[in-house]
C-alpha cells in the first residue's frame, strides 16, 4: 500500500510499504482510508522543532471504510464508514469512562505502537491497522451521506473537536464572552464551537483576511489583529474593562499563552490546546492573583463525537470549512508544503 | 488604641496607636473589633520569608460593631454587628459583580493602604477604619447570635471560605472525590467544605493525630499521611488506580503543588489557595499530557458570605473549629508563636 513517511527536516515521501494485517489480539480491525489530513502538530517536526527517530510513518486524522476485523470485535463490521480519532482506546478503562480516552490506560498512537508494543500505521496511507476497534472507531450509520460531507466528517477525527476542548475546558457556555488565540484550523474551529455552545459575543485574535473571513463565517463577532501588549488592552477595553470570560488558546507557543493569561478577566478561563513548544511553564502567582484558570490539553475527541456527528450529519454544523486545499495522497509533500508556507490552513489528502 | 505591629522576624508587639478617623470619602465605616485572628499567610512576615517595609500593622480578619459611618454609607449603620473580608470592596464595578470582589477595581487591604492611598488599621487591633463600608461589610442581622458563635462567624472573613474558594475552584460538587494537601487550617476548611458540597469521599493528607482528628470531624473519610511518590501512589490506589477528581492544595510550596498535580486523575482539577511561596512555575506540558486544569488563587470570600452565612446562623455548619488557642489582643505575640512551633492550629484574638 502506499503510506507517508517523514525523513527528516521539510523531507516528506511517499512510499510503497507492506499492508498491515491482524495483529493477533483479537480486537483489530484493518480500515481502508477515505480521506486524512495534515495537522498543525505534523509542522513540528516537519520544521526540524522536535526531532522523531527518522523515517517514521506520519499522519493521524482519518475516515474510511472497515476492511476486516478480528474474531473479537463485536461493534465494527467490515464495509462500516467509521471515523478514527487521533489515537486508539480501548473504552472501558477508568480514564475512557471518565470522559478522558487520551489518557486511556491502553493507548497508543498512529504512526508509533500500540499498547502491545506492535507497530502502528500513519493515518496518511492507504490503510491503517487500528488495534482496539472497539473503543476506538465510531460507526457512521448508513454509510458516506455525500461526498461533500468528508471534510466536515474528518474534523471529528482531530480538529475540529479539539477545537471543542478548548472551548470545553474554559468552560465556555451560553452568554460567554470569549477571545480566541490562533487563527489555525483549531483556532477557527474553536470559533465556531464557541458559537455552537451558545457565546455571546467571540473575538478571533488573527492578522491575515483569508482566516479572518472562515472566522467570521464560522460565528466570530470581532476581529482583534493586535499582539501583545495591545492586544491584551484591545480585549480589556472590549470588555468591561477587564477583559472576556474565556479564552482559547490555540498555538502553544509562550506568547500565546502569556496573551492568553493576561487577557481574561479576573476570575476567567483559559482553555488550551496547543501543544506547548515555547515554554513549559505558567506563572502560579500571576494566576494566584488573578483567579485565572488553566484547564485543557490532548483533546479526547472520542468522548465528544456521539455528541457532535448527529449535528454534522444533519448538516447544522459545517467546521470542514478549515480544508481550503485538497491533495492526493502521493502528493503529500506538497500539502504539508502548503501548509508550511501558509498558501492553505489546512490540506486534505484522499486516497 | 491598642494595635499589633510587627518590627521583623520574629517579632510581633501590641502598642497603642492613635484611633482611626473618617477619612473623608464619604465611605468609611470605622468598626470596633470583637474577635480578630492569626492568619498562616501571616506567619511568612513572621518567619522572614517575606519582608514588607516595617513596622507594619498586621491581621487581616474581624467581625466587630459599627461605631461610626460616613454620610454616605447606606447598607451599614452604628450598632450593626458585621463580618469584614480580609480585604476590603467597591461591591459595584465589574470584578465585584463578576464574583471576584478580590480583583475589585478599588480594592484595599487591612495593615495597608486604601484606594485613595490612605493608610489602613490591621485587623489584629482595637478599631478598623472599613473604606468602602457599604462594599465590603456584610451585617448580621439581629447581632451576635451567641457568644459561642464567635468562632464561626470569625472564619468567614477568611479561613472558611478559603477552603471554600479551594472546593469550588476545583469543581467539587455531590458524589466528587477529593484529595486534600495541607492540614492546617485552611486545609481543614477545606475538608469541611468538600463534605458541604457533597463530596463522596474526601482524603485528609496528614501526619499529625490532633489535626487529623479535626479533619475526621469536618468529614474526611480517609486519612493519608505518606507525601511524595508514596502519597500520590497511595491516593491513585484508592481511587481506581486513575486519582481522585478534585485535590485542593492548601499549602503554596511547590512541592505540594507538585503532589496536587501529580494525583489528580486525568482531567481532574487542582483548586489552590496557598499564598505560593515555593517557585512560580506550573509544568504545562504535564497538564497538557494529562487534561489536570489548575484554578484557585486569592480567595473572593465577600461573594460567598451572603450564601454561608444561613448555615452556619442556624448552627448547620461550625466551622469554628479550626481555633483551637485562644489569646487577649495584648498577647498578640503569643498566639503567634503558638501557631509557628505548631501548638495552634489557629489562635484567636479577643480584645
Amino acid at each position: 500500500m502506499r503510506a507517508t513517511l517523514i525523513y527528516g527536516e521539510r523531507d516528506i515521501r511517499s512510499e510503497i510499504v507492506p499492508d498491515p494485517s491482524l495483529s493477533g489480539s483479537g480486537q483489530d480491525a484493518i480500515v481502508r482510508v477515505t480521506a486524512a489530513c495534515v495537522c498543525g502538530s505534523d509542522l513540528w517536526p516537519y520544521r526540524g522543532v522536535t526531532q522523531p527517530n527518522m523515517p517514521k510513518r506520519i499522519g493521524h486524522e482519518f475516515i474510511g471504510v472497515v476492511e476486516e476485523v478480528a474474531a473479537g470485535v463485536t461493534s465494527v463490521r467490515a464495509g462500516d464508514f467509521v471515523i478514527a480519532p487521533f489515537y486508539d482506546c480501548c473504552g472501558t478503562c477508568a480514564n475512557c469512562v471518565g470522559g478522558f480516552t487520551t489518557s486511556c490506560l491502553e493507548v497508543g498512537w498512529w504512526g508509533g505502537s500500540d499498547h502491545w508494543g506492535h507497530d502502528v500505521d500513519g493515518a496518511q496511507g492507504e490503510l491503517v491497522r487500528v488495534p482496539h476497534a472497539d473503543g476506538t472507531l465510531k460507526v457512521v450509520e448508513g454509510g458516506l451521506p455525500s461526498a461533500d460531507m468528508i471534510p466536515d466528517l474528518l474534523t471529528l477525527s482531530d480538529v475540529f473537536l479539539t477545537g471543542h476542548h478548548a472551548a470545553i475546558s474554559a468552560g465556555v457556555t451560553a452568554g460567554s464572552t470569549v477571545a480566541v488565540v490562533g487563527d489555525g484550523a483549531v483556532g477557527l474551529s474553536a470559533v465556531l464551537a464557541a458559537r455552537r455552545l451558545g457565546a455571546e459575543r467571540i473575538v478571533a485574535m488573527s492578522r491575515h483576511a483569508s482566516r479572518q473571513d472562515v472566522a467570521r463565517a464560522f460565528g466570530a463577532t470581532d476581529i482583534v489583529p493586535e499582539r501583545g501588549d495591545e492586544g491584551v488592552a484591545k480585549l480589556k477595553d472590549m470588555f468591561s474593562g477587564i477583559g472576556p470570560d474565556a479564552v482559547l488558546e490555540c498555538v502553544g507557543t509562550k506568547e500565546s499563552m502569556d496573551q492568553a493569561l493576561r487577557a481574561a478577566r479576573p476570575g476567567g478561563q483559559v482553555g488550551f490546546v496547543g501543544v506547548p513548544n515555547g515554554g513549559p511553564e505558567l506563572p502560579m502567582r500571576t494566576m494566584f492573583g488573578t483567579n485565572v484558570g488553566v484547564r485543557g490539553g490532548i483533546a479526547p475527541v472520542r468522548n465528544y463525537i456521539d455528541e457532535i456527528l448527529p449535528e454534522v450529519l444533519a448538516g447544522d454544523l459545517r467546521p470542514g470549512q478549515v480544508f481550503d486545499a485538497r491533495f492526493a495522497l502521493a502528493d503529500a509533500a506538497a500539502a504539508y508544503a502548503a501548509m508550511e508556507e501558509r498558501r492553505a490552513i489546512k490540506s486534505l489528502l484522499t486516497t
